[in-house]
Parts: C-alpha cells; sequence; structure tokens
C-alpha cells in the first residue's frame, strides 16, 4: 500500500520528515523518496531503492545532507515516489497512496493530447506521474486533484509539495487515513498518525473523505469540504495498521483485543494455550486470552533483528525455506500442548496449514485455528491489498466451487455463503478445516467485528467479506 | 557479547552458515565476519561493519560468491571476526565470544617474544588475534587452546576453522553455551541453539564447560573432556537470550514467564494492566498476568520494520529523542489507567524513570514496577555486559552510599542490602521507588527467579546480584 | 558537450555499447546513461552520476546485468540521459546532444498544453525531456523531430531507441556529427567515427545536416535527406576531438600538425624546444617541429593513472593547487631553455598566464606562445562551448575595449581586429602578450587552419573568430 | 612494483598524503592505503581495492575524514598496505616496495617462534606483515630493519610511521628510490620524486642504497650511512617512471630522448614517420625524430579519459579484444606509410607481433621496429618486474634454444647472445624479426642505453640484459 508524511516547519524539517516516514515502514517494501523545499536552494529530491536494506540505512545521507522548511516523503510499495514535476502549476512534488485500475486508459487518454510519461523500466506508467499529469489537464490544483479523483476508477490520496505550502488530498471515499499534526514549529500530514506522536505533534485534525487541504506556516486551510460518505478500509485495524495507528479515532490494539473478546465469548474450547501468529494475530491473541482466561503464549516467535522485511539476498530454489525462517517455534510451549492460533486472515490458506503441519510436527496435540476477521470472499479492487489475490485463489472461493460443483457462482449464494447463520457458511467452514488439518476452525464474526471497530458500520468497506460495494 | 555460529557439510555450507549466524543478529551490532575453507580454492573469509545496516544487507553478495564445505562466522559486539592466521598451527580462522579483562597484560607478555599484532584503528589489540597469539604459544590446538583459557581473566568461547575440521571449545566456567547441532549433510555449533532448528539441525549435544572438540564430516569428537563445575550466566535468561532460546534445556520464554508467574503471586497490587517493556519484558509480563488474572496489554509498542538496531544515522544533538522514538505510545492502553510494568532489569534507572513520566504525561494514574530480576549490585566481570557497567553508576549502590552516608560499602553489608527480607533491602527499594517516581516498586526475588530455570543453582552465576563469585 | 552511441545487433548489444560510449568519455564529465530494447524483456536504462568515478567503474554492473539487441547511451556533460517516455508514438528512449537557447520559452510552450516535465534538481527543464515533447507534439517521429529542430534555437543531435528501430537526427547545420558504423552483426551510431573502429565496426556512412534515419536489423534508411548547408564547429578539430576522431573525413591529429606545419612556416624565432600543452595542444607542436627542425620535447607531462578528469574530491580550498596539479614541469626540459609553446587557445588568458609564469619559475629563459587557432571574439552560441564563456570575459574584448576606451565595439571595428594583417589585429596581440608576460605572442591563422581541414570554408563554423554566422 | 609516501607536518599533512601518493598510481594498479598519526586521536588507517576504480574516487571520504600531522600511504601492486601493527617497538604502521623470494623460507622461521600471521585470503602471508614481523625479532627499529633487509632475498624499501617520526629505509642495493622533500611545514618522503614538486615541497635529499633516517618536524636524521654499493634499477628509466621522474638525478624524459638519439645515429633506413608505443615509447620516438629528421607522428593513441588502468568489468570471452582497445588507430597516419616503431621492450613478443598485424591490417606498406632496450635474457630477480616473467618464456630465449636446438644454454653461450657484435645475437634477431613480421629490427645497444643515463655504470642494475648480478 505505502504511507506518505509531509511537513511544515518554521525550522529545517528534514529530522521530521526522515523519521517521520520511517514510521511507515510496515506499509512498503520497495521505493522510498524524500522531496524538500528551501526558500533559498528551491527543491532536492532523493529515492532509493529499498528492497534490500531498510529506509534508515539507505537514507542516511539524505538525513544530513537535505535542507528545507517544507518537505514529503513516502515508502511506497510500487513506484518511485516522490517525483518532482514542471508543468503550467510551476514546479511542484507529488506523491500518491492508492491504487488505479485505469491506469492504462487513463495514460492513452493523457498521451493522446501530446503529453508524455516517464516510462518505468517494467513497462507501466508511474502512477504518480499520471496522477500529476490528471492534475495538469486543470487549471489549478484544486480543480486537477478533483478531475484526477473523479477520473481514476481506485483510490487515491496526494501530497503536493509546492513553494507556496503543501496540499493535501484524501481519497474521495476516506479509504486511507490523512492525520494532520501540530506543534509549535509547525504542522505535519501523516498517513500514520502515530508517526508524529514521538517527533512532538499534537493531533491536530483528519481529512474527511475527499477533503482537500493546503499547509503552510500559518496553518491548515480546507480547500474542499469533506464528503458525506465514507468506507474507510476495515483492513486497516485488522492487518496493516500497526499497534500504535488509530484511525477515526479507533486504536487498532484496542480493536483487535476487542475482536479476541469477541472470538473468545463465542467460543467453546479450552484449549492449554492461546497464541497470535505473529504481528497482526498477536493483539487479537491477547484479547483472547484476557477474555477467555487461557494462558496466552508465544509457541513461536518472529526473528526481528535483521528481518525487518522479507528481503532474500540468495538462493531462489530456497525461498519456501526462507520464508519459513521468520518463525522460530519454541519447543517447550508447542510439545503435547493443545493450541489455538490466531491469524489475522486465511486467503489461500497455504500458509496456515503449513504453520500447522509444522506445529503437529514440533509435537503440539491440537490446532484450533481462529482467523481474526470472516471468511475472505472477494478481492479488494479499491486499494489492491495483495492480502487478497485473485478471487479463484482464494480458498474460500475454490472451497464454494467445489460444494456447488460450479466455478460460476451467483451473488445470492455467495452471500448465503457470507452469513454466519447460514448452514452454506457452516459447510464451507467445515470443508475448509478438513482440507487444512485444523482441529477445528471458527472465523470471526462481521458484525462482532464491526462492533469492535465502533463506528457507524456503513463508513466501513466490508466489501472483501461480502461484497457490499 | 556477540555470538557464532559453525558448520562442517557434505554439501556447501555457505546457505547454512549465512542464516545461522543470522540469528545471533540480537548478540551483536559492530562487526559481522564470515570465513570458509573449500578444498579446493582454500581459505575466503569476509568481515563488514553492520553498525548501519543489518548483517543480511551487508552480506548479501558473500551468500552467493563464497563457497566451502566448512565455514565459521559471527556477529560481534566489538572486534573484526572472524580473522585468518598463518602460523606453525598452519592457517586457521578463528573467532571467540567472551571478555578478556587483563588484554593488556597478555599482550605485552606476547609481544615479549618478539610476536606482533595487528592494531585496530582504536589502539587497542584485537581480542581474538590476542586468543590467536596465545594459541600459538603451545605446540598444538588443544594444548593452546588450554593455555589461553587458563591465562585470560575473563570468559572466553572459541571456534577454530581448519582444513581438517573445526574446534570448538567453550570457557572454562560454562558462561556462555556453545551447542552442536546435526541433519543428514552434516554437524553445526552454536552459541542458540534455536538458530540451526529452522536449517534442519536437530539437537546433538552441548558443550560442557571447558570442553574442547573437533567435528568433522565423520563426526564430533571430544578431546577434553568438559569441568565439573559451571558458572553459566543467568543474565542469558533474563535479557540476552532470544525467547526461543534455550541453554542447558531450560527455554527462555518458559523461565520468563514463570518468573513472572512469581512476581504474581508475592504480589499484592490490583492494577487495570500489565505489560513488559519490549522485547525482554514482555514474556514475564506475560506470565504474571496468565498467574494473576490481570489483563496482559501493550500501551507502548517499539516500531521494529526499520529498528531493528539503535544505528542514528544522523543528528547527534537528537539523539535522546531518537533513542525514545523506538516506543511509540498506545494512549487508549495508557490513559487514566493503573499499570504495573515488567522490565527485565534496573541498571542506573534513567531509562525506567524517563519511561514512567512519559506514562504519567500520557495519561497513567499509576505506574507500579516490578523488574524481572533483583536489585544489580555488582559489574559483571566475566562477560562484560554493558547492562551493569561502572558499579558506582548502578542506582543500587548510588542509592546505598546515600544511606549509608559513605562510599565505601563493607562486604557483609553489601551482604545484607542483597538479602530480600532485610531491612536494608526494604530501605533501598523505597528509596529507589521515590527516586524514579514510581507507584510501587517491587523486585524479583533471586531465589524465585533461580527456581524458574530449574537447574542446580551452584552451575548459575549470580555474581550481578550478590557478589557470589 | 556529450557525445552518444547507439547499436543495433543480430546478437546482444550491450558489450558494444559499453565500449561505444565509453570511447566518448572525453565528451562529458557529468551523467552517463544506457537504455536498451530486448523483444522479449522490453526496455531497460540505467543512469549514474560519473563525475566523481569513471564510466566504466560506475556501469561495470550494467555491463553484464543488461541484455537486448538495441541500446543507445551517452556520455552527458549536462543531464541525466537517456530517458525513458510514453507517448502516443509508444514508448522510446532517447538522448540528445546540442545546446538549447531558448529552452525555458519552449518549456512554456509545452506546459501551456498541459504537459508536464520532470524537474531537475536544479530547477531547469532536462533538456532531452524537452525534446522528447517536442517531438510528442506531432503524429509521428520523423515529423516531431523536424517541428522540435525547427522551433530549437541552438543546435540538437538526437538518437531514439524504439521496439522497431533506432532513429538517428543530425542537427539542421550538421554542427556536431553523426557517423553509422557496419560490422556482420548489424549496425551503430556514433558521435565519434573512430568508437566503432576497435569493435569491428567499418565506415559505413555520415549523416549530413538535418538528415534523419532509421536503423534496424535490415539497414539503415534515410527518412529526410540531407540539407544543403553545413557549418560544421571548427572547434571538433581545434579542441574537442581526441586525435583519433575523424570528422568529415579529415582526421584530427592529422589537421593539427599542419595547423603546426602552418604555424612553423610563418615564425621567425628558433627556440631550444617546441612543446604543446597536454592533449589538445600536443599534435599543433609535433606539426610545427615536424615543419621548423626545431626540436620538439615533452617539458611538462600531464599526469593521467588517476585524473581522468577533473574532479577533486575535497578541499575547495585548494582547488587552484589542484588545478595546477595535472601538468608536472620535467625541469632538464624547462631551465635555461627558449620554449615555444602552442595550445589549443587562449579564451580568458588566466591559465595560460599561469603557465608561462610557473615556467619563468622553473628556469626557462623565453617563452613564446603559438595558439594553435586565431583570437576568439565571439562566444559559441550554437553548442555552448564552455571554451568560450561570456564575451566580455575574452582576453580579446577585453583589450580591444581597453584600447578602444570603450565598451561598445562597432561590429565593423571587430572585424577589423578579426583580420590578422591589420594594424588593430597587430595592436591587440602585442598587448595580449605584454599583458600575459609572454615573450612573443602569435596566433594561428583563420585561413591557415581552415587550409588545414581542406573542406569548403562555407561548411565551416567560424563564429567564435570572425563572427560569420 | 607500487610506491609509497610519508609526510610530516607541522600543519594537517592529509592533503599532501593524499595527493603525493596519488602520484604513484602508475606504478600499481590492486591495493591502495593511508595511514596517518594525529597526537590526540592517534593512528587511523584505510585500505581500498582500487582494481576497480581509481585511487582518488576510492579514498574521496578519507581525504576529508583523516586527520594528523604525520602519515605515509601506498599504492600496492599486490598486498593490503598500509598495515598498523602493535609490538614490543609500541603500535606503528608500514609499508613496503620490493620483492621477497624467500617468504615462505621467512614465514615458517618466524611463525616456528610462536609468532602467527594474518593469512590474505590467496593463501600468502601479507609481505609487508612479513618485513614487520622480521623488524620484531631485533631490540629497536633501525636493527630490525637492518636485520629485514639482511635475511631478504630480494630487495625491500620501507616507510614506518612511528608516534615520533617516520623511519625509511631505502633497499640496501638501492634498486629502488627513496627522495626527501622539503618545505616551511614539514618534510616527505617519496618514490617519485616529481610527486611533492606541485605540493610545494622542493628536492631536499635522496636516502643512500641501504640508508636509514628518521623524520620528525626538526627535520631528517640518518641513523644508517648509506652503503658504498648500487644496483639502482635500470628499467626504472626504460619503462617504469613516469616521464617527470627523475632517479639519482637522471630525468626519464631526458634519458629516452638520449636512448632516441643513439637509436637513430646507428640507424640506416628512412621511414615515413617515426612513432613511439604509448606510454613507454614515445619519449624514445621523439628523441629519434630529433635526432634523425624523420616525421614524428602518433599513428595510434591511447584513449585515457576513462582506460586509467586495465581494469575489466566485464566479459572474460573478449579480454583479449579489451585489452587492445585501448589503443586506437589514426588511419591516415598509418595508411601506405613506412613506420618505424619504438616500443620500451620486447618481452614476449606476443603484443608487438599483434600491433605489427594490425598496422598491416590497416594499411601499413612496412613497420620497423626498434626496442628501447636490449635483448632481455635474462627474468627480474630483485624486483619482479612483470614485464620479465618466466626467463623460458622470453622471446629470446626461445628463439635461442630453437637456434641451439637445445633448453639448456651455457652461460657462456648466453654472454655471446647479449653481445650485439656477435654473429650469434644477430642470428637472434633476425630470427625474432621474421617470427615477429617486423619488416626490420634493431633493438637498443646496452652500451648507449647506459650512455644516455651518464651515471657509473657499475651503480646500475643491467641483470636482464647481460646477467651480471
Amino acid at each position: 500500500m505505502g504511507g506518505f508524511f509531509g511537513v511544515v516547519s518554521k525550522e529545517d524539517c528534514v529530522f521530521d520528515l526522515f523519521y517521520g516516514v520511517d514510521y511507515h515502514s510496515h506499509l512498503g517494501t520497495r521505493r522510498a523518496g524524500m522531496a524538500v523545499y528551501d526558500r533559498e536552494s528551491g527543491f532536492d529530491k532523493s529515492i532509493h531503492n529499498i528492497e534490500n536494506a531498510p529506509f534508515r540505512t539507505k537514507f542516511s545521507d539524505e538525513a544530513t545532507s537535505m535542507k528545507g522548511n517544507m518537505g514529503i516523503a513516502c515508502i511506497s510499495d510500487y513506484e518511485a515516489q516522490p517525483i518532482l514535476i514542471r508543468s503550467h502549476h510551476g514546479t511542484f512534488a507529488i506523491t500518491t497512496v492508492g491504487k488505479i485500475n485505469n491506469a492504462e486508459e487513463l495514460a492513452n487518454m493523457v498521451t493522446s493530447t501530446n503529453t508524455h510519461f516517464f516510462e518505468m523500466n517494467n513497462g507501466e506508467v508511474n502512477p504518480t506521474e499520471l496522477v500529476a499529469a490528471l492534475i495538469n489537464q486543470k487549471e489549478n490544483f484544486v480543480e486537477g486533484i478533483e478531475y484526477a479523483q473523479n477520473v481514476i476508477d481506485g483510490s487515491i490520496s496526494i501530497l503536493i509539495l509546492t513553494p507556496k505550502g503543501i496540499y493535501a488530498a484524501r481519497d474521495k471515499m476516506g479509504r486511507t487515513p490523512v492525520a494532520v499534526g501540530q506543534k509549535s514549529d509547525g504542522y505535519c500530514y501523516s498517513f500514520e498518525s502515530f508517526a508524529y506522536l514521538n517527533l512532538g505533534y499534537n493531533d491536530y485534525k483528519q481529512l474527511g473523505p475527499g477533503e482537500i487541504t493546503v499547509m503552510d506556516h500559518s496553518g491548515v486551510k480546507t480547500l474542499v469540504a469533506p464528503g458525506k460518505d465514507m468506507k474507510i478500509c476495515t483492513f486497516l485495524w485488522v492487518y496493516y495498521g500497526y499497534p500504535a495507528s488509530s484511525y477515526e479515532g479507533i486504536n487498532v490494539e484496542e480493536m483487535r483485543n476487542k475482536c479476541g473478546h469477541a472470538l473468545a465469548r463465542r467460543d467453546i474450547i479450552k484449549p492449554d494455550l492461546v497464541a497470535g501468529v505473529p504481528d497482526s494475530g498477536v493483539a487479537h491473541a491477547i484479547g483472547y486470552a484476557n477474555e477467555s482466561g487461557v494462558r496466552y503464549a508465544r509457541p513461536f516467535v518472529k526473528y526481528t533483528p535483521t528481518w525487518p522485511r522479507s528481503f532474500t539476498p540468495t538462493h531462489q530454489s530456497k525461498r519456501n525455506l526462507i520464508a519459513k525462517m521468520k518463525l522460530i517455534p519454541v519447543h517447550d510451549l508447542i510439545d503435547g500442548k493443545s493450541l489455538l492460533l490466531i491469524d489475522d486472515s486465511i486467503v489461500r490458506g497455504t500458509q496456515m496449514r503449513e504453520t500447522t503441519d509444522f506445529l503437529y510436527e514440533s509435537g503440539a496435540k491440537e490446532v484450533h485455528i481462529r482467523p481474526a476477521c470472516p471468511p475472505i470472499l472477494y478481492s479488494c479492487k479499491y486499494l489492491g491489498f495483495s492480502r487478497s489475490g485473485s478471487e479463484m485463489e482464494l480458498i474460500t472461493r475454490k472451497t464454494i466451487c467445489e460444494i456447488e460443483g460450479s466455478n460460476e457462482i451467483a451473488k445470492e449464494i455467495l452471500d448465503e455463503y457470507a452469513n454466519p447463520d447460514s448452514q452454506r457458511y457452516n459447510k464451507m467452514v467445515d470443508a475448509i478445516c478438513e482440507k487444512l488439518h485444523f482441529t477445528s476452525l471458527r472465523y470471526q464474526r462481521l458484525d462482532d467485528m464491526l462492533d469492535a471497530i465502533d463506528l457507524d458500520n456503513d463508513k466501513l468497506c466490508t466489501y472483501c467479506w461480502n461484497g457490499k460495494e
């Protein structure tokens, strides 16, 4: 997905920019960049590949060499960003978070006006450059941003650094967040609101869906008021968010703890231990343990000191082995034990089956699986979460097709499978349980999960689970 | 402290060596190195500075370019290692873990025989080269290793790679561990026994105190039998070990859980939440929660994706700020709450006091501190743990001096302060509690902690807490 | 100025591309890049800063990792090139050599059509991207290139890599060259025709002024025929070209030798030695020596092993010292000697005066200066040679202003100063000679220099010397 | 061979050290290093591999980050240097130039005293460490250096940096030079005396054979007086030295010019052009041209901008092609011409034959070869010049064996072949001429060459040519 950070400061902003964006490293693994504007020396920009070394290593030079009073930066899961653009708007830097489903179509539309793009080496247009090109179709930034957000099929949030200030635009349905922090020296924009706390900023406001603001030393001004409708991504709480993250005022760790409570209240078995698959399953498991009184334990731990990301410098033939090597078993907490294990979700099921087999091999007596979210029945079409790849790879869909004996499943049938009180739902869950060798399987319920968030349900996107747009 | 790993394999050993030593990254942050021996191309060696990038990033080239059937590698907290030496023993590579208190004296002794050392840039002799020089004073490796271990004041464990096999020597009192793993292809030595599990090795044996072995493709042979006395470092369980680590068969996570149980059983207060300071305080806190029924929670989380180690590429003036930035508060779990917080230990107290103040500022109602080990009264003289710097910097010693009105404290008086049932102990604890602004303070008891390990108490070094050698 | 190279081959072209462009390293010192197209994997591109390390060091990875059957590459004295563009023409890579005087105006014209540019960090538009944008204004490449060349004030030669072949366009007046080489495997374009000789190519053709061709595996096709008028830069022979270079069939070394002959024939003094300032003065001096019988010698040598370019990694305060350090005196060939010294030209005179003073300090008895070209009276407005900076910095102009007592000099007066048979010319030369402390000064004559080239004089640009456009 | 530079200064010495040693880049291509001593921060040291990037690129960081009042540095053709050593002499840095024929034997001798060496990756002992170890066998530096020079079979010159000053020792027979420069700030040692001229130093003295001195801020003191016998390497003038170099007061360029004079005086043919193979053949050719009146020209040029050294980043299969690519033909100066070509020497003949064939292919009518030194009959055993590899690979020896019909040639016979007035000599030269496809071949005569140097002949080593030790 990626994340971004922007700062306007009376002092030099690079320290805050560097650490502020670094706190978004859990959101992207491919590229990162910083762009700053200094009243005297103008724009400066740097982008690095972060696939084989963390942001801090790659940007250690820039942390001291760059200077400026305003800047934007990003951790990107795809394209090189931020980019520096010159157009009839003047010069500006731009970074984005989101997904563009109709990129080819938009690129062709733009090039038909004799505009050009810098092609990326993989043969695609840089999505952020595409957004810039769309913005350039209109007379001013606000009209351009609105135009871009209207023609883009998907979701796009934007930061634009100009000599006069930083524009921010949250995507029209508020699927991803944009928070604003304030301290005496200035203001910042941030995807993750926790990112500015340790830098001395306080929560100032959050942009609403589709809201467009501009920030300078004198403050943050709303240029386009927020829309009424919101469909913020529920997966931010379930999987993407960091425990310290809060979205719309709802903390991720607390939400997960509450999910765990709900799972526990509905459960009937009494395992020896309850555990979470690190990192996102942990808080769910803690909630479960606290509610149920079952002992919380860590039968496997994630080896973090040098495994901050999944890069594997070598040995393609051993990729599977390497992928497994992040989790280290604690045999004394597995052998002869009945384990209840909570992972954030089950997508294709492969990984969870391997983990389960691994636990049996390590001596586990029983392995009860409790996914922290309901069965995923649809692929995300708004943010392109890799979590939910092609729909037909979903363990749910595969299983449903087997049960129904057809690859074409009517929407009404799928609706039934999404209903935890239906027979079809139970049949599917039992089949998955058997397929993946679990002792028992019980998914989180959608209603329980939404209760744990405590927002108006209409504001939450639940498309992955029930196909509601 | 540092850690090491060695492999002898029928196949190429570099993959195992690379990942095996990588699993020791929690033990060192300054240098890392790999040395291999190939029957055809001989020795190859590489050392990198890992202060600003993790082992895997720095050694990604070597992971594919090196080859050999035998190799040793290390993560070092101090000197460049392993080194490649030529002497009357022939050519060999050597790596060590430990501490040499009398390095200057030994270096002078050796240079007086017209031998030389490569000076490190900081003006000291490379301790591993010093060990090699001592080994070279005798006719063969075994006599040389024994000689080195006898004249060294401190503790030294050694791996030596020769064309004929890998020698390993555990330090004389077994203060640090050396495990042996076995799989069909070969054998490995490892400081951390969990390091070889994911690579397909099974536990084969552990070296006893002072034991010297040699490993080749046909097996592992003991050349010097283990001694009877052991003083393994208790801090391995309390702080240094990874949750998956086991030493002398005792798992770290379990030991910490049990410590938490003991702390809980002796406690009388009922806080809203119990939490651990990441990473080493967590398992103690889980144990406490499970035993007490108090809700376990994570009111602050450690930001790991790009913070695998403490390197700070920039801005010396902001070091303190940066140091604090690893922990991110979860306000909803702090505000208005009574917290019970477990950290592995209190050394100078500065950090814990800052954490406590930070929690109060974030709205905590009460902050009860439960260090996971007894008051540290003495500095380590065997392994040089930075945990227990100069004795006079210890919060305990400072407090005792204030109470006693003198900087010279008799051993009998110190013994009283080490006794949790004495008045002096209680006075000291109360004074520390007040000084550091805790709501309440209760240390782990030495007897409870030793019970949690379940080894013969004589085999555990408790010098830090009671001064027993 | 910069240079470029392009290859179409039946085999992989990267080896030829790498070494072919490397032979243009004398033409640029700031950026270099390679772009290739492979039928299977598409486009690949890489650009590096070559200010502190030579091309070969910076591109050693690409030399083995890139692959493709077609490619273009450049050594650039200014912008990052080649760039990869997507437009209504599809995807293409483009690199250019030349100068755009009206870049701001053209950029504004293009952005007014809602197109954007990637801004470079220094606040300017990348000139090569500007050329691409101009080409995109028209329906096809040929019309686009013609349009670009028509609207650009200055001079621009272009290589465009497309999946179907490589387009080349020589600038309209043929100010810079584009040669075509052929071997059994394919064809190449090259700024320097010698660059492909050692790679096994033979001379195939040279593009005429304004000629546009396209090259694929089947051959090279002319799309726009060459224009009749040519104004190739005479300075290519005098200064820019490498001794092995030939332009319009005239070899640089030979031309310089002939210039030396002419200088000698007109001279009257008999120095002990004749010497050339390395590198471009050397061949002139050899010619002078061969013609005059005066001993040719090297009283100072250029230290080349690690001084391939003028980068100075350090010590700004010592820049002047470092600049002088390239030339090393050979005292035995200076002391007590009467020297005749030939440099390619005198621009501001500073350097030649310093060299002369240095020779006197080293014991030289006389220092006779013979610039290899006539007095430079005008700044280049077609290629932007740094050789002829601002006109008022020219030693000629300064001296003329002093003589005339005015900063406004009429064209007719300047014409007189350009005439070597005029009194004003002699006055100027005498004044410069005195100012710069030379024993005697005699410039090359324009007619002699043009004779040495043996092309129709109308085809040679002589603007620098006589202001003829 | 390698070269070194050392500075003692009242000011910071790093600038002088950096540029001073950089001027030795023509002497080595593998490793380079700098070591400095600062009164406050002690020793600092850095070594880099310079095989794929020049010294200045690799040491650009050190040029600004290092500091100190004294330092030594080297360009090394073999081992990593300088090294930092601690022994009973205290701490010191050491760098050497020379060759040790009995390294294995000496290493075994030293290790038998229980000393160790750092093994290099290729399985050999670092020769400079070996020298240090030998020096450490004695009570003080002077005795140690004398001891080392006595037991070493070969030749060794040494710089030793200690907190009190820099020791220098020229090899016992003065085979390689050590010059001393002086300026107001301090003193320097240098292999190449021209290296300090541009840094503001004047010639102060040259060390005599075996002389040992120590240099500090107050001056340079001789500790061991120079020996009477000298055998300085004649090849320094013929091949190794830079044109600006002088040894024993004799300038390289002048010596080569004189050699050319001698060659010309003895010659009878009248070619169209005389040319030198760059770089070392050039000055000989200039001398020849000046004496003979034959036109001097450059029918091929060396491409220097990015070819400072022979590194070839890629494509092993094309090594031969790449090796040839340094020389670029100037066809107009070859086609139809009768060429007389001077190279410094003929060793195996391969290269000269290839060059000759290449000239014929480029249209040369005749190729007359004039090696600038006599036939090489013996391999260097003092300095290990790669110029004269294994004796049996010498074109002379091969030819002699063919003529004599035996592989065992008596010394008296070889003496005859070394005599330019003998029949055997003429037979050999004719055979070589035919074998290598030359039009004619005429070697420099030893007596003429020695005359060109103008030193007492006994002081010059002529072993390569006449086997005189």
